[in-house]
């Protein structure tokens, strides 16, 4: 167990990566992880094997593990299922760390011969303490170290970033990286668990709780054979990295495609959300919420306290972010008398001045923008802001006086914004800001809110 | 009134429009208003009016109306409130049969003089039958007519089609449009009422119901100061367009918030909600989803029952699919023999073949997954269809085959899609099935369950 341990870090750092069942069929998988590796720019040693060719997208071809010389640290293998034993067997005789194993056909299929396939190559993996991404998987991506070991290319397109997703659906990690690529969330690893020969998600907390690439761990969970594995793997590490939980399967009729699909039951859902919570989880709900808290969470200090102030360069847009807050559980707070004086002085009467705070009757003049964000940024009521500014053609350059007074916001705590335009306009100024730690972006403030929200819970999780 | 019923037309669809307070400076709002009327490309006369200007864009630009020998159907008002009366009374003089007021500064602001000015164009302007969209709004938006009557040229970037929106605020109105710029949601109107002078929700309601370009009302809602007038114009409509409501200010603060912003107080949501369900409006949280739901009405058939069925290239996204069915009264029907006879012969034992369907093991058998759709689009014991399907680079061509199938599929039950790649890949495919009414698509699976869960509830509102 703990030599598999240790193997989990060459497992994602590779010096060299075997492809079993590599191919240039486009037709096949083995054809598209050679693509993913190599589109990936994958910096160490790409060594396809398959008896029938030759050379594969530039690179020799071995027939076996047996005929290459060198070292493999990780096996991507993509062979029918009947031959993975055999396969499993040269890894250990190769002194392989660690395996991809993409094959379906396993303990999730109706045919027992499955369960029994899986059994043995199960018991070869864990006899040589060599950890297993899969079966049944579109495998892994390990971003800084410009590891694609997965069927979609695609995958490199993401930004790098501090979030690690496992997920045990390779539908919803290819859904959530690429409504990742709209949001703006960069990914540390993106890891299909598939059918979990022996490695679970509590042996990825393991991992990633030390990994210094991740700094937010996010689960989407379909079945948990050993909830109980998972929840005290996470108790051990409750404080060091958020961990965030997407769960499916609180349908009837989910339990059912559940089990089929995964090889284990699902188990309602309510059963989990408590016990997610004790561990110090955040259970959230849908792709999206996931990824947006996600977000928040690797972009933004937690908030200390539930006291949320509301800027808006628009009345309805903070109103919208003032129903979430409340039904939410933040507050929204009174500014101290300091603050409130400097905002009187920024805003004509007819505005709203207090918290939220319409800014727009002061939205061509930069000098009392900036005087109130500052304000309210540095007044000690307030825990956490909301900063809501949507685009017109009369104020095209009010981002830019945003950029000018935040672009050294240190994020002592945390500011989340809706910054709206039509495509083109405001984004490279958005991301700026973004990649400077200034603030954490999202399409809508409701979607903002949400996010602030979800901090605060996590901030109470931490607490208890 | 009658006068005024009959002068909307003229206010939305006018001959000619002179903008009063025009200016080539763009730091002023009158200069935007003009850029919008030039690069919405109405074809209609426009007439600039500015004692200080020859020229305007090109346009001959006059003092006033009475120096203007033609007529005017509409006018955009956007000189200091102080000079507003004046304006009017010259409207009136000239026969102009609509009045866009941007200007602010009325009942909204807190010197007692705002209100006095607020009832005295209200006189005039109501004596003489003339409809006002504003005072306070950044405009409206006529897109079948290219009339952008706002001061955001970048409106007349979203597309053409069957969606009224109607919204008390302009910052959420540029919200919801830059949001269905990603979403691809085509409008008809976009209005902004702002402190509505003598155009409010039930004056539109009235007018949109008779609009042959609009088949979806959505309105957004802050305060409104005559609820019963809504409730009752949209009962005298209920069942003849879709009506969608989205309403802010459940917030205990948000209340004083909309107090102050639009000179009304917001009410309680609650109180509200149970109202707008009487009178066949469908309330809705959040601005994704309005407009999600108003993508769905737009771009499907009502569900005549619950039935859904779900079918996914990947398990995951089938599963979250099911979880939102069954959280919002929709039920994952039981196939009909035959139905389920056919996926039996397409799909192999290892899948999931009953509703939810796992399309996965067949993915790249085009046979087979068109089998499996046309099957169950025929099934009579399926009111509606979910579609998932996730982009992998080892699938590239499964949106085209798709499109083989369903490019003549006439939507006579709902089929409502989650089709997602990365940005390039499937988006034009996607958009062409969209264009010929196939489905209508969504970034999420959870997103696209609901919308369809917010059809089958607008059905349930009808038959009440």
């Amino acid at each position: 167990m703990k030599k598999k341990k240790d193997n989990m870090r060459a497992l994602f750092s590779p010096e060299s990566v075997a492809v079993i069942g590599a191919s240039d069929n486009p037709g096949k998988l083995g054809f598209h992880v050679m693509k993913s590796l190599t589109k990936g720019e994958y910096r160490g040693n790409i060594v396809p094997m398959n008896p029938r060719s030759q050379q594969i997208m530039g690179f020799k071809c071995y027939t076996g593990l047996d005929a290459f010389d060198g070292g493999i640290d990780l096996a991507i293998v993509v062979v029918p299922a009947k031959l993975v034993p055999g396969v499993f067997r040269q890894c250990t005789q190769k002194g392989v760390k660690g395996i991809v194993l993409i094959t379906a056909g396993f303990r999730e299929i109706e045919d027992p011969a499955g369960a029994v396939l899986h059994e043995e190559i199960a018991a070869i993996a864990n006899n040589a303490g060599i950890p297993v991404i899969g079966p049944n998987t579109f495998g892994m991506i390990n971003f800084h170290w410009n590891l694609n070991a997965s069927f979609t290319p695609e995958f490199s397109l993401l930004n790098k970033g501090a979030v690690a997703l496992v997920s045990q659906s390779g539908g919803m990690s290819h859904l959530m990286g690429f409504l990742a690529m709209r949001l703006d969330v960069g990914f540390s690893k993106i890891v299909g668990l598939g059918n979990r020969l022996n490695v679970d998600f509590s042996e990825m907390l393991e991992y990633l709780d030390e990994d210094p690439d991740t700094r937010v761990i996010a689960l989407y969970v379909e079945g948990v054979d050993k909830p109980n594995r998972l929840i005290s793997a996470a108790k051990q590490y409750t404080g060091r990295k958020p961990i965030i939980v997407y769960k499916t399967g609180s349908a009837r009729v989910g339990d059912q495609a559940s089990l089929s699909h995964t090889g284990s039951m699902a188990g309602r859902h309510e059963i989990y959300g408590g016990g997610f919570r004790q561990a110090g989880m955040l259970p959230l709900r849908g792709a999206e919420q996931l990824l947006d808290t996600a977000k928040a969470l690797a972009g933004c200090p937690v908030p200390e306290g539930p006291g949320v102030a509301i800027l808006s360069g628009q009345a309805g847009p903070g109103m919208a972010g003032c129903d979430i807050c409340e039904a939410k559980d933040l507050h929204i707070v009174r500014f101290t008398e300091k603050t409130q004086a400097t905002i009187n002085d920024f805003l004509p009467p007819l505005a709203l001045r207090t918290n939220p705070v319409d800014m727009g009757p002061a939205w061509y003049d930069s000098a009392a923008i900036a005087g109130i964000v500052r304000a309210v940024l540095d007044d000690g009521n307030v825990d956490a802001t909301l900063l809501f500014m949507m685009f017109a053609s009369a104020n095209v350059d009010a981002v830019e006086r945003m950029s000018d007074l935040l672009k050294d916001w240190a994020q002592k705590k945390p500011l989340i914004s809706c910054i709206l335009s039509p495509p083109g306009i405001w984004d490279q100024q958005v991301k700026d800001l973004e990649n400077a730690g200034a603030l954490v972006n999202y399409p809508t403030p409701e979607r903002a809110a949400e996010a602030m929200a979800n901090l605060w819970k996590y901030r109470q999780l931490q607490s208890k």
